[in-house]
């Protein structure tokens, strides 16, 4: 392997018995006019994002163009908002968090509307205006949007290409294609992050989901093996949780999307209760949307959109997908109520009984 | 069935091809002297939750005694607390909550102290001091506590007199014996709800837990079968929630007692986390214990003590009790993260992996 002193600029040969690539992951940004311009900022790392807080307390930008509506553009619209910057958010799908389904990415594009975002949903970025070298404004396919900070929330993809050049094959989407103990198929080469795959458990198919609890896992995996010891990885559901103001997101499993290019067949409910009991103080909204499988009744994913406490109750839809279970094994699972918490039938339950009637009538 | 009308004081017999026995339970009170006194309340219906309101709004009294650490105790503390009150609480066991284990319930009792409750453990009831048919204090074994107001939160016992009388054979703490349809062991006779046995999933054992997840499950199961259709009620796993002002406190599954009971061996692992990702506001402390069994690793149980959003997290262990889970199977759970809502690594898989290497260590 080719090591290069960043400093000095010296390189050296250095051989290895085992390699872990763990390059992860690098922001993606269309390559249009003007991407160059100073006050474009990706959010990629610690630093990039002290930055874009420098900039704001330095400069005092007063309008704020974010490209991308998944959870980066989500978490940038909140923390944007709530220091007073005038925020427009443009995204090329009819709704933000194309994660979820579009029915429930309406519930998001409306409570980031609710919150003061500006939203220009069925754009594409198409260029940056400049000005003496700093960007001065969005385009779209549509408009002119004018931009003191612009914030790109387009999504990562692997950084795999000096293991691509040396040979290592690439999986799904460009990331390193890896077996359960996180081994690449060249011996002696593992790779664990953002820059490798994931199998999903749900849909059976290699994946590529650059998420930090996913890293965790792999890194966790991979750091036993090249120790020595044994361990796998079996893989992942498709969890994610993001919040903007006091809304929160949250999915996993499949969408309905990936559901039919899969060939399979599902019956989907959408149910609408409280995140407390309805009489309890700061109990509001939750929309729980669950998709099963036609036939069997097997639970395929789950996508909530609700206010404070929402969110957190994917993860029993998470454990449920991991176990393999139905929605009617879901009914009579015993979560926690009190009315603080939840109802005597939890949001999940409600949910569940409403998909196992779609599962039903459907057969 | 003898039916007598409450209001005309008339009585006839009434046929039934299926009869259903919902009588519920009843607060226990011990038979102590005094206990009839005016200003002592159990908090079993909306009725008595009313009543007490009333009393605490036209009355004014200022000094309340609590006897019982339980459910009930802990949210009528929070109640009394936020009402100006001055409370005591009193409960004869070593700390309060004794559906955890004590080292857990130490916690509870740590944060009743902390939001101004006197807690008085180890001391038992022993009776009223009651002046012109009011209460005026508690009497415990090592002191008399001044009262206006003494609520009782002692727990429950099914309401199984009329059918134990009646030849309807009654099962652990006197309950009604019922099969997976709910059905007693008389032909057309089925029970549901506090007066029935549930069978416990981890244990196999049958349990009587009183809550209102249980019986609203176990209602509609009854009432498929009595209408002719076919439904079956699995069982618990012993889930539990309930807060103290800022204090969350979960359960799930079985304590140390009862596995040792059961004549099955563990190993327990505590951990110390945080609600969010440390550096995000309003994170704060969380404490999980695990239980998992000697040798295979699988779940048994788990508790949970912290401030606010700790304790839905609970919901994941009972899914997981549900799915038959080993701890070292909760390690890979896709688990939601983002920083306002956890950890890359959530508290419960911190919790699960000290758990297994405590099951290997003991291997």
């Amino acid at each position: 392997m080719l090591v290069k002193d960043l400093q000095s600029k010296k390189g050296w040969w250095e051989p290895f018995d085992r390699l872990l690539i763990a390059t992860g992951a690098l922001p993606f940004c269309p390559k249009v006019p003007g991407r160059e311009a100073a006050g474009i900022f990706g959010l990629h790392s610690l630093e990039s994002g002290i930055t874009v807080r420098r900039v704001i307390d330095e400069e005092r930008p007063g309008k704020a163009v974010i490209v991308g509506g998944g959870y980066i553009g989500l978490e940038m619209a909140e923390a944007l908002t709530l220091r007073g910057l005038d925020v427009s958010l443009v995204d090329r799908a009819p709704q933000v968090m194309n994660t979820l389904d579009p029915d429930m990415g309406a519930l998001v594009s409306e409570a980031m509307i609710q919150v003061g975002v500006k939203l220009y949903r069925e754009e594409a970025l198409e260029a940056f205006e400049v000005d003496g070298g700093r960007v001065k404004a969005v385009v779209t396919e549509k408009r002119t949007l004018p931009a003191d900070i612009v914030i790109l929330g387009l999504g990562v993809i692997p950084n795999t290409e000096l293991a691509a050049r040396a040979g290592i094959p690439l999986g799904v989407r460009g990331a390193l294609r890896v077996n359960e103990r996180m081994q690449t198929e060249i011996p002696g080469i593992w790779a664990a992050g953002d820059c490798a795959e994931s199998f999903h458990l749900v849909s059976r198919r290699p994946v590529h989901i650059a998420l930090g609890t996913i890293a965790n896992k792999q890194g966790r995996v991979a750091g036993i093996n090249l120790g020595g010891g044994y361990a796998t990885f079996p893989g992942v559901v498709g969890t994610a949780v993001s919040k903007i103001c006091k809304w929160e997101v949250a999915r996993t499993g499949l969408q309905e999307h990936e559901i039919r290019t899969l060939g399979l067949e599902h019956v989907s409910a959408t149910i609408e209760s409280t995140t407390r009991a309805t009489y309890y103080p700061d109990a509001g909204p939750i929309t729980v949307k669950t998709l099963a499988e036609k036939g069997s009744g097997r639970l395929l994913g789950a996508q909530i959109v609700g206010i404070e406490r929402a969110a957190k109750r994917i993860d029993i839809f998470a454990t449920a997908l991991h176990a393999g279970m139905t929605v009617q094994d879901m009914i009579n699972l015993d979560l926690s109520y009190a009315p603080p918490f939840s109802h005597a039938w939890d949001p999940v339950h409600i949910a569940v009984r409403q998909a196992d009637r779609a599962v039903r009538s459907a057969s």
